[in-house]
Protein backbone atom coordinates (compact mmCIF):
# COMPACT_ATOMS: atom_id res chain seq x y z
CA UNK A 1 0.00 0.00 0.00
CA UNK A 2 0.78 3.49 -0.11
CA UNK A 3 1.63 5.61 2.82
CA UNK A 4 1.78 9.10 3.56
CA UNK A 5 3.40 10.07 6.94
CA UNK A 6 2.30 14.14 7.89
CA UNK A 7 4.65 14.73 10.60
CA UNK A 8 4.58 17.67 12.18
CA UNK A 9 7.05 18.43 15.43
CA UNK A 10 9.44 21.27 15.84
CA UNK A 11 12.10 19.08 17.62
CA UNK A 12 13.97 15.54 15.91
CA UNK A 13 14.72 14.49 18.80
CA UNK A 14 11.30 14.63 20.01
CA UNK A 15 9.27 11.76 20.93
CA UNK A 16 6.98 12.51 17.90
CA UNK A 17 9.85 12.19 15.96
CA UNK A 18 10.51 8.37 17.33
CA UNK A 19 7.31 7.65 16.40
CA UNK A 20 7.38 9.10 12.87
CA UNK A 21 10.97 7.19 12.47
CA UNK A 22 9.64 4.14 14.07
CA UNK A 23 6.47 3.93 11.60
CA UNK A 24 9.00 4.61 8.43
CA UNK A 25 10.80 2.03 9.24
CA UNK A 26 8.27 -0.60 10.08
CA UNK A 27 6.24 0.31 6.93
CA UNK A 28 8.95 0.10 4.50
CA UNK A 29 10.11 -2.92 5.56
CA UNK A 30 6.72 -4.63 5.60
CA UNK A 31 6.54 -3.51 2.22
CA UNK A 32 4.64 -0.68 1.88
CA UNK A 33 5.58 2.19 -0.21
CA UNK A 34 5.98 5.01 2.45
CA UNK A 35 6.44 9.34 2.08
CA UNK A 36 6.71 11.46 4.10
CA UNK A 37 5.73 15.34 4.37
CA UNK A 38 8.01 16.62 7.40
CA UNK A 39 6.24 19.42 7.93
CA UNK A 40 8.75 21.91 10.13
CA UNK A 41 11.65 20.15 7.88
CA UNK A 42 10.08 21.52 4.60
CA UNK A 43 8.88 25.47 6.54
CA UNK A 44 5.34 24.54 5.23
CA UNK A 45 4.01 27.30 5.17
CA UNK A 46 0.03 26.69 7.35
CA UNK A 47 -1.61 30.26 6.80
CA UNK A 48 -4.15 30.15 3.98
CA UNK A 49 -4.70 33.24 2.19
CA UNK A 50 -5.13 34.45 -1.54
CA UNK A 51 -1.45 33.43 -2.68
CA UNK A 52 -2.75 30.34 -2.44
CA UNK A 53 -4.17 30.83 -5.98
CA UNK A 54 -2.63 31.28 -9.24
CA UNK A 55 -6.28 32.37 -10.50
CA UNK A 56 -8.76 34.18 -8.52
CA UNK A 57 -12.20 33.85 -9.39
CA UNK A 58 -12.94 37.85 -9.47
CA UNK A 59 -16.14 37.38 -7.38
CA UNK A 60 -16.47 38.51 -3.74
CA UNK A 61 -12.94 36.91 -2.45
CA UNK A 62 -13.81 34.06 0.24
CA UNK A 63 -11.46 31.31 0.87
CA UNK A 64 -13.33 28.14 0.43
CA UNK A 65 -15.06 29.14 -3.23
CA UNK A 66 -11.73 30.12 -4.40
CA UNK A 67 -10.83 26.63 -3.89
CA UNK A 68 -13.79 25.10 -5.29
CA UNK A 69 -12.48 27.68 -8.29
CA UNK A 70 -8.81 26.71 -8.72
CA UNK A 71 -10.12 23.02 -8.13
CA UNK A 72 -11.93 23.53 -12.20
CA UNK A 73 -9.22 25.13 -13.37
CA UNK A 74 -6.43 22.20 -13.03
CA UNK A 75 -5.43 22.73 -9.57
CA UNK A 76 -4.92 26.39 -9.60
CA UNK A 77 -3.24 26.36 -6.56
CA UNK A 78 0.32 26.89 -5.29
CA UNK A 79 2.99 24.71 -6.14
CA UNK A 80 3.21 23.06 -2.29
CA UNK A 81 -0.06 22.50 -1.87
CA UNK A 82 -0.57 20.67 -5.38
CA UNK A 83 2.20 18.62 -3.75
CA UNK A 84 0.42 17.70 -0.65
CA UNK A 85 -2.91 17.13 -2.89
CA UNK A 86 -1.09 14.76 -5.52
CA UNK A 87 0.60 12.79 -2.39
CA UNK A 88 -2.96 12.68 -0.69
CA UNK A 89 -4.47 11.27 -4.17
CA UNK A 90 -1.72 8.69 -4.22
CA UNK A 91 -1.72 7.48 -0.52
CA UNK A 92 -4.14 4.48 0.65
CA UNK A 93 -3.47 5.76 4.49
CA UNK A 94 -2.52 8.92 5.44
CA UNK A 95 -1.14 9.32 9.23
CA UNK A 96 -0.60 12.27 11.12
CA UNK A 97 2.17 12.48 13.47
CA UNK A 98 2.23 15.21 15.96
CA UNK A 99 2.11 16.42 19.43
CA UNK A 100 -1.09 17.79 21.51
CA UNK A 101 -1.03 21.41 21.91
CA UNK A 102 -3.64 23.08 23.58
CA UNK A 103 -5.84 19.96 23.07
CA UNK A 104 -5.45 20.21 19.44
CA UNK A 105 -2.99 19.58 16.41
CA UNK A 106 -0.05 22.28 16.56
CA UNK A 107 -1.02 25.71 14.29
CA UNK A 108 1.71 24.32 11.86
CA UNK A 109 -0.56 20.79 10.81
CA UNK A 110 -3.58 22.63 10.99
CA UNK A 111 -2.49 24.87 8.25
CA UNK A 112 -1.84 21.77 6.27
CA UNK A 113 -5.93 21.08 7.09
CA UNK A 114 -6.77 24.55 5.97
CA UNK A 115 -5.24 24.62 2.61
CA UNK A 116 -4.34 21.52 1.62
CA UNK A 117 -7.98 19.25 1.97
CA UNK A 118 -9.97 21.98 -0.53
CA UNK A 119 -13.33 21.85 -1.52
CA UNK A 120 -13.03 20.39 -4.81
CA UNK A 121 -10.48 17.68 -4.06
CA UNK A 122 -11.09 16.50 -0.34
CA UNK A 123 -14.80 17.41 -0.36
CA UNK A 124 -17.61 19.41 -1.68
CA UNK A 125 -21.31 20.31 -1.29
CA UNK A 126 -22.38 16.93 -3.23
CA UNK A 127 -19.14 15.03 -1.95
CA UNK A 128 -18.21 14.55 2.27
CA UNK A 129 -18.34 12.07 4.47
CA UNK A 130 -19.58 8.56 2.88
CA UNK A 131 -19.54 9.93 -0.68
CA UNK A 132 -16.71 12.43 0.43
CA UNK A 133 -14.03 12.96 -3.00
CA UNK A 134 -11.57 10.82 -0.23
CA UNK A 135 -13.64 7.95 0.28
CA UNK A 136 -11.48 4.74 0.00
CA UNK A 137 -8.84 6.02 1.70
CA UNK A 138 -7.66 5.50 5.51
CA UNK A 139 -6.62 7.84 8.12
CA UNK A 140 -4.86 8.01 11.39
CA UNK A 141 -3.30 10.24 13.85
CA UNK A 142 -0.53 8.66 16.31
CA UNK A 143 -0.61 11.94 18.95
CA UNK A 144 1.78 12.47 21.78
CA UNK A 145 0.41 14.00 24.92
CA UNK A 146 2.23 15.16 27.94
CA UNK A 147 -0.61 14.45 30.53
CA UNK A 148 -1.59 11.17 32.10
CA UNK A 149 -4.45 9.30 30.38
CA UNK A 150 -6.55 9.62 33.65
CA UNK A 151 -6.50 13.57 33.39
CA UNK A 152 -8.56 12.95 30.04
CA UNK A 153 -11.85 11.25 31.68
CA UNK A 154 -14.88 13.00 32.11
CA UNK A 155 -13.66 13.33 36.12
CA UNK A 156 -9.90 14.22 35.58
CA UNK A 157 -8.90 17.06 34.82
CA UNK A 158 -9.58 17.97 31.12
CA UNK A 159 -12.89 16.74 31.91
CA UNK A 160 -13.09 14.76 28.26
CA UNK A 161 -11.48 12.09 26.82
CA UNK A 162 -8.39 12.92 23.59
CA UNK A 163 -11.01 10.99 21.11
CA UNK A 164 -13.07 14.09 22.25
CA UNK A 165 -10.78 16.90 22.27
CA UNK A 166 -9.92 15.69 18.37
CA UNK A 167 -13.29 14.80 17.57
CA UNK A 168 -12.75 18.52 14.90
CA UNK A 169 -10.20 16.06 13.28
CA UNK A 170 -11.31 13.04 13.45
CA UNK A 171 -15.12 13.43 12.51
CA UNK A 172 -15.31 16.70 11.38
CA UNK A 173 -12.55 16.99 8.83
CA UNK A 174 -11.09 13.35 8.04
CA UNK A 175 -14.34 11.79 8.06
CA UNK A 176 -16.00 14.63 6.56
CA UNK A 177 -13.61 14.47 3.53
CA UNK A 178 -14.69 10.17 3.32
CA UNK A 179 -11.56 8.57 4.86
CA UNK A 180 -11.98 5.52 7.03
CA UNK A 181 -11.12 7.47 9.72
CA UNK A 182 -8.31 4.71 12.55
CA UNK A 183 -8.96 4.65 16.42
CA UNK A 184 -6.06 7.04 17.96
CA UNK A 185 -3.32 5.78 18.87
CA UNK A 186 -2.43 8.14 22.21
CA UNK A 187 0.95 7.98 23.90
CA UNK A 188 0.20 9.68 27.12
CA UNK A 189 2.02 11.08 30.34
CA UNK A 190 4.93 11.97 28.05
CA UNK A 191 6.23 14.96 30.24
CA UNK A 192 6.67 12.52 33.41
CA UNK A 193 7.84 8.81 31.24
CA UNK A 194 10.89 7.59 31.87
CA UNK A 195 12.94 5.88 29.27
CA UNK A 196 11.26 2.31 29.96
CA UNK A 197 7.37 3.74 29.25
CA UNK A 198 8.72 5.94 26.27
CA UNK A 199 10.01 2.00 24.65
CA UNK A 200 6.76 0.85 25.81
CA UNK A 201 5.33 3.26 24.21
CA UNK A 202 7.25 3.20 21.20
CA UNK A 203 6.92 -0.48 20.92
CA UNK A 204 3.08 -0.54 21.12
CA UNK A 205 2.44 2.33 18.93
CA UNK A 206 4.80 -0.05 16.48
CA UNK A 207 2.61 -2.86 17.05
CA UNK A 208 -0.45 -0.93 15.77
CA UNK A 209 1.17 -0.24 12.48
CA UNK A 210 2.21 -3.43 11.79
CA UNK A 211 -1.29 -4.58 11.68
CA UNK A 212 -2.73 -1.51 10.29
CA UNK A 213 -5.56 -3.33 8.23
CA UNK A 214 -7.44 -4.83 11.43
CA UNK A 215 -7.08 -1.74 13.30
CA UNK A 216 -10.10 -0.60 14.62
CA UNK A 217 -12.12 2.03 13.28
CA UNK A 218 -12.67 5.21 15.09
CA UNK A 219 -16.74 5.42 16.20
CA UNK A 220 -17.23 8.79 18.80
CA UNK A 221 -19.55 8.58 21.61
CA UNK A 222 -20.01 11.99 23.42
CA UNK B 1 -12.60 48.27 31.24
CA UNK B 2 -9.90 47.15 29.07
CA UNK B 3 -10.63 44.54 25.65
CA UNK B 4 -8.17 42.87 23.92
CA UNK B 5 -9.72 41.84 20.40
CA UNK B 6 -7.76 39.20 18.72
CA UNK B 7 -8.84 39.36 15.07
CA UNK B 8 -8.02 36.54 12.99
CA UNK B 9 -9.60 36.71 9.29
CA UNK B 10 -7.91 37.02 6.42
CA UNK B 11 -9.99 38.95 4.33
CA UNK B 12 -11.39 42.92 5.42
CA UNK B 13 -14.24 42.41 3.47
CA UNK B 14 -15.32 39.36 5.44
CA UNK B 15 -18.30 38.73 7.98
CA UNK B 16 -15.85 38.54 10.59
CA UNK B 17 -14.29 41.77 9.86
CA UNK B 18 -17.40 43.25 9.93
CA UNK B 19 -18.32 41.07 13.05
CA UNK B 20 -15.06 42.54 14.70
CA UNK B 21 -15.07 46.30 13.20
CA UNK B 22 -18.91 46.41 14.95
CA UNK B 23 -17.39 45.31 18.28
CA UNK B 24 -14.56 47.90 18.02
CA UNK B 25 -17.50 50.36 17.92
CA UNK B 26 -19.88 49.94 20.42
CA UNK B 27 -17.06 49.18 22.38
CA UNK B 28 -15.35 52.35 22.16
CA UNK B 29 -18.29 54.22 22.27
CA UNK B 30 -19.19 52.49 25.88
CA UNK B 31 -16.13 54.10 27.19
CA UNK B 32 -13.56 51.16 26.99
CA UNK B 33 -10.29 51.24 26.24
CA UNK B 34 -9.90 48.42 23.03
CA UNK B 35 -6.90 46.99 21.63
CA UNK B 36 -6.70 44.80 18.26
CA UNK B 37 -4.22 42.50 17.35
CA UNK B 38 -5.05 41.47 13.78
CA UNK B 39 -3.06 38.46 13.11
CA UNK B 40 -3.70 38.40 9.15
CA UNK B 41 -3.43 42.03 9.24
CA UNK B 42 0.36 42.07 11.21
CA UNK B 43 1.08 38.89 9.22
CA UNK B 44 1.56 37.39 12.75
CA UNK B 45 4.17 34.18 12.39
CA UNK B 46 2.01 31.57 14.14
CA UNK B 47 4.98 28.53 13.97
CA UNK B 48 6.14 27.41 17.19
CA UNK B 49 9.44 27.34 17.50
CA UNK B 50 13.34 27.81 18.93
CA UNK B 51 13.18 31.19 17.72
CA UNK B 52 10.67 32.19 19.77
CA UNK B 53 13.09 32.30 22.24
CA UNK B 54 15.79 34.97 23.19
CA UNK B 55 18.06 32.26 25.26
CA UNK B 56 17.67 28.69 25.41
CA UNK B 57 18.11 26.57 28.61
CA UNK B 58 20.30 24.10 27.20
CA UNK B 59 18.98 21.25 28.29
CA UNK B 60 16.72 18.60 26.00
CA UNK B 61 15.05 21.24 24.07
CA UNK B 62 11.11 20.99 24.90
CA UNK B 63 8.68 23.88 23.66
CA UNK B 64 6.65 23.96 26.56
CA UNK B 65 9.73 23.86 29.20
CA UNK B 66 11.95 26.42 27.17
CA UNK B 67 8.62 28.81 27.92
CA UNK B 68 8.43 27.99 31.46
CA UNK B 69 12.60 29.36 31.67
CA UNK B 70 12.18 32.34 29.33
CA UNK B 71 9.49 33.37 31.65
CA UNK B 72 12.02 33.46 34.64
CA UNK B 73 14.93 35.18 32.60
CA UNK B 74 12.52 38.71 31.91
CA UNK B 75 10.28 37.43 29.14
CA UNK B 76 13.32 35.81 27.36
CA UNK B 77 10.70 35.47 24.04
CA UNK B 78 10.93 37.19 20.49
CA UNK B 79 9.37 40.51 20.58
CA UNK B 80 6.41 39.94 18.94
CA UNK B 81 4.99 37.05 21.70
CA UNK B 82 5.95 39.84 24.64
CA UNK B 83 4.37 42.55 22.88
CA UNK B 84 0.83 39.85 22.61
CA UNK B 85 1.80 38.77 26.30
CA UNK B 86 1.71 42.45 27.14
CA UNK B 87 -1.72 42.91 26.03
CA UNK B 88 -3.20 40.29 27.89
CA UNK B 89 -2.04 41.27 30.85
CA UNK B 90 -3.61 44.72 30.26
CA UNK B 91 -6.91 43.52 29.23
CA UNK B 92 -9.74 42.77 31.49
CA UNK B 93 -11.33 40.61 29.01
CA UNK B 94 -10.10 38.82 25.43
CA UNK B 95 -12.24 38.53 22.55
CA UNK B 96 -11.51 36.17 19.79
CA UNK B 97 -12.94 36.96 16.20
CA UNK B 98 -12.31 34.17 13.68
CA UNK B 99 -14.49 32.16 11.05
CA UNK B 100 -14.58 27.76 11.91
CA UNK B 101 -12.27 26.22 9.44
CA UNK B 102 -12.24 22.53 9.87
CA UNK B 103 -14.38 22.96 12.88
CA UNK B 104 -11.79 24.48 14.85
CA UNK B 105 -10.06 28.19 14.70
CA UNK B 106 -7.77 28.90 11.50
CA UNK B 107 -3.90 27.84 11.68
CA UNK B 108 -3.47 31.54 12.29
CA UNK B 109 -5.55 32.36 15.49
CA UNK B 110 -3.96 28.58 16.58
CA UNK B 111 -0.81 29.65 16.62
CA UNK B 112 -1.48 32.79 18.39
CA UNK B 113 -2.22 30.01 21.27
CA UNK B 114 0.34 27.93 20.81
CA UNK B 115 2.79 30.84 21.30
CA UNK B 116 1.56 33.65 23.57
CA UNK B 117 -0.32 31.64 26.05
CA UNK B 118 2.96 30.56 27.20
CA UNK B 119 3.96 27.96 30.87
CA UNK B 120 5.13 30.73 32.98
CA UNK B 121 2.84 33.23 32.04
CA UNK B 122 -0.25 32.59 31.49
CA UNK B 123 -0.45 29.40 33.62
CA UNK B 124 2.01 26.40 35.14
CA UNK B 125 1.98 23.19 36.88
CA UNK B 126 0.73 24.53 39.98
CA UNK B 127 -1.38 27.42 38.23
CA UNK B 128 -4.57 26.52 35.97
CA UNK B 129 -8.14 26.34 35.98
CA UNK B 130 -8.78 28.31 39.01
CA UNK B 131 -5.53 29.31 40.28
CA UNK B 132 -4.87 30.08 36.36
CA UNK B 133 -1.99 33.00 36.22
CA UNK B 134 -5.00 34.86 34.23
CA UNK B 135 -7.65 34.35 36.67
CA UNK B 136 -9.55 37.42 37.19
CA UNK B 137 -9.64 38.07 33.22
CA UNK B 138 -12.75 37.16 30.92
CA UNK B 139 -12.36 35.81 27.34
CA UNK B 140 -15.14 35.06 24.68
CA UNK B 141 -15.59 33.93 21.31
CA UNK B 142 -16.90 35.23 18.24
CA UNK B 143 -17.43 32.69 15.24
CA UNK B 144 -18.54 32.99 12.00
CA UNK B 145 -19.80 29.64 10.83
CA UNK B 146 -20.69 28.55 7.07
CA UNK B 147 -23.62 26.21 8.06
CA UNK B 148 -26.69 26.24 9.86
CA UNK B 149 -26.99 25.49 13.67
CA UNK B 150 -29.56 22.65 12.20
CA UNK B 151 -26.05 20.54 11.22
CA UNK B 152 -24.54 21.21 14.88
CA UNK B 153 -26.84 19.35 16.70
CA UNK B 154 -26.39 15.21 17.66
CA UNK B 155 -28.94 14.48 14.94
CA UNK B 156 -27.57 16.69 12.45
CA UNK B 157 -24.65 16.54 9.89
CA UNK B 158 -21.60 17.17 12.18
CA UNK B 159 -23.21 15.01 15.24
CA UNK B 160 -22.04 17.51 17.71
CA UNK B 161 -22.61 21.40 18.26
CA UNK B 162 -20.42 24.22 17.99
CA UNK B 163 -19.87 24.54 21.65
CA UNK B 164 -18.27 20.68 21.67
CA UNK B 165 -16.24 21.37 18.36
CA UNK B 166 -14.45 24.35 20.12
CA UNK B 167 -14.27 22.74 23.52
CA UNK B 168 -10.69 22.46 23.26
CA UNK B 169 -10.11 26.01 23.10
CA UNK B 170 -13.03 27.03 25.66
CA UNK B 171 -12.02 24.45 28.31
CA UNK B 172 -9.02 22.98 27.38
CA UNK B 173 -7.08 26.55 26.87
CA UNK B 174 -8.77 29.16 28.18
CA UNK B 175 -10.07 28.24 30.95
CA UNK B 176 -6.73 26.09 31.43
CA UNK B 177 -5.35 29.47 32.06
CA UNK B 178 -7.93 30.86 34.43
CA UNK B 179 -10.44 33.20 32.19
CA UNK B 180 -13.47 33.24 33.08
CA UNK B 181 -15.03 32.13 29.99
CA UNK B 182 -18.18 33.35 28.09
CA UNK B 183 -21.29 31.62 26.29
CA UNK B 184 -19.56 31.60 22.58
CA UNK B 185 -21.29 33.92 19.82
CA UNK B 186 -22.09 32.28 16.96
CA UNK B 187 -23.08 33.43 13.64
CA UNK B 188 -24.48 30.56 11.81
CA UNK B 189 -25.65 29.85 7.82
CA UNK B 190 -22.75 32.21 6.95
CA UNK B 191 -22.58 30.01 3.26
CA UNK B 192 -26.35 30.88 2.37
CA UNK B 193 -27.11 34.04 4.31
CA UNK B 194 -28.68 37.50 2.50
CA UNK B 195 -28.24 40.55 3.26
CA UNK B 196 -31.20 40.88 5.82
CA UNK B 197 -29.29 37.43 8.30
CA UNK B 198 -26.45 39.16 8.37
CA UNK B 199 -27.89 42.86 9.85
CA UNK B 200 -29.71 40.67 11.78
CA UNK B 201 -26.76 38.29 12.81
CA UNK B 202 -24.48 41.28 13.25
CA UNK B 203 -27.13 43.04 15.20
CA UNK B 204 -27.31 40.32 17.58
CA UNK B 205 -23.74 40.93 18.40
CA UNK B 206 -24.16 44.24 19.12
CA UNK B 207 -26.12 43.62 21.67
CA UNK B 208 -24.48 40.81 23.17
CA UNK B 209 -21.18 42.86 23.24
CA UNK B 210 -22.65 46.11 24.69
CA UNK B 211 -23.84 44.20 27.79
CA UNK B 212 -20.94 42.00 28.24
CA UNK B 213 -20.89 41.83 31.81
CA UNK B 214 -24.53 40.24 31.93
CA UNK B 215 -23.23 37.78 29.49
CA UNK B 216 -23.78 34.05 30.27
CA UNK B 217 -21.04 31.85 31.07
CA UNK B 218 -19.96 29.24 29.05
CA UNK B 219 -21.09 25.97 30.88
CA UNK B 220 -19.95 22.79 29.23
CA UNK B 221 -22.12 19.61 28.97
CA UNK B 222 -21.20 16.56 26.92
Amino acid sequence: MNFLLVYAHNEPKSFTASLHNAAQSILTQQGHQVVTSDLFGVGFHPVAERYDFTTLSGEHYNYMNEQEVAAKHDLAYSPDIIEEIQKVKTADVVLFFFPLWWNAPPAMLKGWFDRVLTKGTAWDGNHLFSTGLLRGKAAGVVVSVGDPENFYRPDGLHKATVQQMLYPLLHGTLAFCGFNVLEPFVAYGLTAANDFGIQEQLRDCSVRLSNIESNPRFIYKF
